[in-house]
């Protein structure tokens, strides 16, 4: 773990408490210089608790603070100062913020940039070397391009984008506000889509659609979403996409929606608000996955979940009754056995009696 | 859904029935100006009902004319004219491509592209700004490379690739004719070889074989093709790769493949011709799957699997048999159950006669 | 197969022994021009047998002669000299790294590079067209960054570092000596971290760790490292990567651990020294994955995983174990129907008795 505390900047506890809407128990004079886990957490740094079973290790922590629940009970010899907020994790997302705003390019576009005399920047843009941006687009204020992403014709972005290098974003999509997208990727390459011919060969259908990616998005390294055969795929405002996850053409996420590593979603299939998908699941086309459902790890569909349920397996069922399911799954070899067993005594007993 | 109605270019029913080998039900004179699923159609627009399921919806649409099958049963209520066609999949594709011709950059090479002296290009190419083209590359006429596409050195293409913004070929790798590449693929990476030292060290074995891509072959976003360890890695002509997927060193693919999104080949696996891999499958190394197997979603094998027949299942077997194991599955812990408590009546009935 | 014997430099049999530690049976003035697998070799190739099954097949082969174990049995009719060695897989390694060094691009900085003038480059380096090397980053001697490589602001390196076209390193990353990032590689990418406010929506935790990449790591195609929320996500010396796998922030994999295509590792995962996990294999957050632990293909675990064993399944368990239970999976239909057979004799036994 580097010693990174010179990159934060300090604060004293007070008027971090007070922009965090916590309670101090301690020095609010105390400066805070960083930000750590228990275990690294050295003399003017901040830690936190945002899972009880990590409480014990509060007692031995050389942290000057720490960020707790409301409830949370103080451990023996626990020397730190204490900030008492209503939802630990959150306070330290925005702890985080504060400490370490996250820096930001100096506005300007690179003489090395493509920026075709046709689009329309908003005030405030950096545009890094190589990035190209196509005849017609539109970028609202304060757009981050870095080096090498790449805006095809025609397309539209709200305020406060963050396109990381490599990100390509393929004609037409529309983006709104405060978008984020890592690096490599890919929004709005053609969807899957052919149709097979009687000779065995598969013709293109051409994907004439596009991508609606709503406000708030966030979409990481090397994901993909596909534009729409007719109309457009959407990812609804708010959702989030972890790394190298496929979204299909014609697929409409809702919002808030959660999907983690390489998630795949086939065509047309829709995802309710606040659902979670789990690293590795998948879900087959013209599917619908009710709101808040939790699909978890590995999982996969090929019809639709209610909302508001946990489902697990390959096909996925109910969470609970998979857990019974997999248990006797790992003694299925035995169960086997016994019932191979049980089959011979039974016809012992019938020839007996 | 956007009304893009405006990007098509209209046409007359009469003209359009001719060139999708259909009949008219209605007035040939009627202009189409657009095409939409069932729902979304308004006036002027052509909708499709390619699966039976939507037939209901057809009495309903705002469409101007339906593509529909030979045998259609018109539905009551139905204004629509009919477009009458043996394959309504097809013909859409069709369609499609002619009320919507894919836009293509006009000819000429970008002054911020880096094409090396060595370089052959084939006549109407387009190279866009920072895309490179290595030495003694060959391409055939009418390449569209778009910005930030990659070509190593000797790398040969047929006429009419097109290769969208970050794709990567490494060196010698060889394309054929009607070649698609979506965004961020990259082709000729090196394959995943090591050797075990006694030390527990891995030593690179150097991948020095190529990658060979038939003709009509498209490969979509952020997939990889590696190369060979000796020899090549093959995709034969006109297989299709969804995104995320992955095909190892030395893997061969024949005709009309069809992998989709996030599946998996590992290194030296056959997959005959017009095989279908659903998303999410995977095949180990050294295995051979038969001409036109299919292997459903998320399913997995590392043995052949005989053409012509459909898997499931990790590891996969028939796929009915694998329906029957999966309905069991979901009772597994309620079996074990019963089956305990039929021990203890056996043991009952034994102590009993 | 191409004829790819051109690309190699000739060697005597004798001279190519004495390097690879073999010894020869048959004239050591032959020279090799190629290496070629068994079936595809011609005169004057080397072949091997690094796998006994293989072994008859020497009997027909017309290579010049055979990289085998000490221990080889000859085949009848087999007219190749033998190069016997401890090792043949390593030898091989070996053989292809003297006949076929990899090219190396001459030193230099392309004059369409961006190279920050903060930035320290090594005596050595090649930089192609339209990489980008950021603000006070540290390159070794003998750097190659292919074209559209793009280092953010103060990334270190050590020496020999091989950056294939379109590989993306984020702020502030370090990497060690020796190290290959194929096309596509993603370092630095933000975490997957966010917490869930009460109104639903996701609030962004600022990622505001590094990355680690250990001396020999090679990284393959489109494959991501995401930075960590505090402290670094590690990746052990001599680990290996394979194409399109994910390792999520503040994951600590030690040294020679092995990641096969499409892996996914959720957050602060812990994978020892020398663990192999196959093909789309899985493994959640706050795991441990024992040092030598085997994850087979398509296995997932949400545990921790003892050292040096095996585990399949999803969740995973022993994997002889889960051989008998998949075995009994396959029968689980006509399991089931036997059980229903069973307890209704039961209970015309119990109403008999």
């Amino acid at each position: 773990m580097p010693n990174n505390a010179s990159i934060f900047l300090p604060i004293r506890l007070g008027e971090l408490a007070h922009r965090l809407d916590a309670t101090v128990e301690g020095d609010p004079e105390t400066f805070i210089h960083g930000i750590a886990p228990l275990a690294a957490a050295g003399a003017g740094d901040l830690s936190f608790i945002t899972d009880a079973r990590y409480a014990p290790a509060a007692s031995s922590t050389r942290a000057a603070a720490l960020l707790v629940g409301r409830d949370f009970a103080l451990a023996a010899g626990c020397q730190a100062a204490l900030l008492r907020c209503a939802d630990p994790s959150l306070a330290l997302a925005r702890a985080l913020s504060i400490l370490r705003p996250t820096p930001r390019p100096a506005p300007g576009i690179h003489p090395a940039a493509c920026v075709d005399a046709s689009a329309e920047i908003g005030p405030g843009a950096y545009i890094g070397p190589y990035a190209v941006v196509g005849p017609h687009c539109r970028l609202g204020p304060d757009a981050v391009l870095h080096p090498h992403v790449v805006l095809y014709e025609g397309v539209t972005v709200g305020r406060n984008f963050l396109a990381h290098a490599h990100a390509v974003v393929r004609e037409g999509t529309r983006i709104g506000d405060d978008v984020i997208l890592q690096p490599g990727v890919v929004l709005g390459g053609d969807g899957f889509g052919f149709a097979r011919q009687s000779d065995g060969r598969h013709a293109k259908i051409p994907q004439t659609g596009t991508v609606v990616i709503g406000d708030r998005v966030e979409i990481q390294a090397n994901s993909c979403v596909d534009r729409a055969t007719l109309g457009a795929t959407v990812i609804g405002a708010g959702s989030k996409m972890d790394n190298l996850a496929q979204v299909a053409h014609n697929c409409q996420l809702g919002e808030n929606v959660i999907l983690c590593a390489q998630v795949g979603l086939a065509g047309s299939t829709n995802v309710g608000d606040g659902a979670v998908l789990a690293g590795q699941a998948g879900v087959a086309g013209h599917c619908t996955i009710g709101a808040g459902a939790i699909i978890t790890a590995q999982s996969g569909t090929h019809g639709d979940l209610a909302a508001g349920g946990m489902y697990s397996g390959s096909p996925a069922f109910d969470h609970r009754q998979w857990l019974r399911s997999t248990a006797a799954f790992a003694k299925l070899g035995e169960l086997h056995r016994t019932v191979r067993e049980l089959a011979q005594a039974v016809r012992k007993l019938q020839g007996g009696c």
